[in-house]
């Protein structure tokens, strides 16, 4: 993994990011994460056995044409391009859930995947001051710049301490 | 695994188990799944580093009091169920997403979970009749009955072929 793409990254680093860092209107891309076979298969026979994920000589004759990614699968590596290098790694307190997870593009052996992160919406909580809850939206986008999942996170961020 | 839970299961088996067969308004709980915290730290160590989900002696302290799953983790073993138990083996064609994910507990080691799965709405495609669209009120469960995750799937299977 290289980190943020573009030579743009947010302003503060990962260790030292606080609810203030999430700027809405701000767009982010860091990357990369590569899908071999093996993996593919390893991931869909623990966690979504389906043969469309497990088998690559009877998927060739299927609706994909091929091997594709569980879905499941592609949400997991992109979430670790997300927590390496999009999330603070001392100000992160908890994540509500995600919203309108879609995957509008099969995922095949040997993509090479990178996130898009655009801080959506940031607000300080009512009923705890001390932090704020981030919307951002997620897109992750293979070597030929289709995208292949999105999907909006929330995560509550400790606001920066006021030393 | 053990499958479907109190002796109720979908009338038709998940190897001749069609888009009709998912009728609105049934309800079915499947299980169990139970993860490890060898389990839960391999699996965030690989798509989810945060100390939360790695660092059992470092998590103590932490807000939760200890370990817990990475939510992807939590929506992966939820999928193996409902993969295993509820999605038909030969009518499955492709799933365009996810909704309202929502992890309202946090899972801890040994938890034992099942997951209730309610079909919420079937519809065939007005473009494509020789399938339908299926959404699905999936909540996964721990052994106390606490609601740990919470989502909407989307399938789309195809019709009972009329021979």
């Amino acid at each position: 993994m290289t980190g943020p793409l573009g030579g743009v990254d947010l302003h503060a680093p990962v260790d030292d990011r606080w609810f203030e860092d999430y700027v809405p209107g701000s767009v982010y891309e860091f990357g990369y994460s590569t899908l071999s076979e093996t993996e593919i298969v390893d991931f869909a026979r623990r966690y979504d056995p389906q043969s469309i994920h497990t088998d690559a000589a009877g998927s060739a004759a299927g609706p994909f044409g091929g091997l594709i990614a569980s879905g499941v699968h592609t949400i997991a590596v992109c979430m670790r391009l997300y927590v390496d290098h999009y999330i603070s790694h001392v100000a992160s307190l908890a994540s509500p859930g995600l919203d309108e997870i879609r995957w509008p593009h099969p995922v095949r052996p040997g993509d090479r995947l990178r996130i898009r992160v655009a801080v959506a919406e940031a607000r300080t909580s009512r009923s705890r001051p001390d932090r704020g809850l981030v919307h951002s939206a997620v897109e992750a986008l293979n070597q030929d710049a289709a995208v292949v999942l999105s999907f909006t996170a929330m995560n509550f961020f400790a606001r920066r301490p006021s030393s």
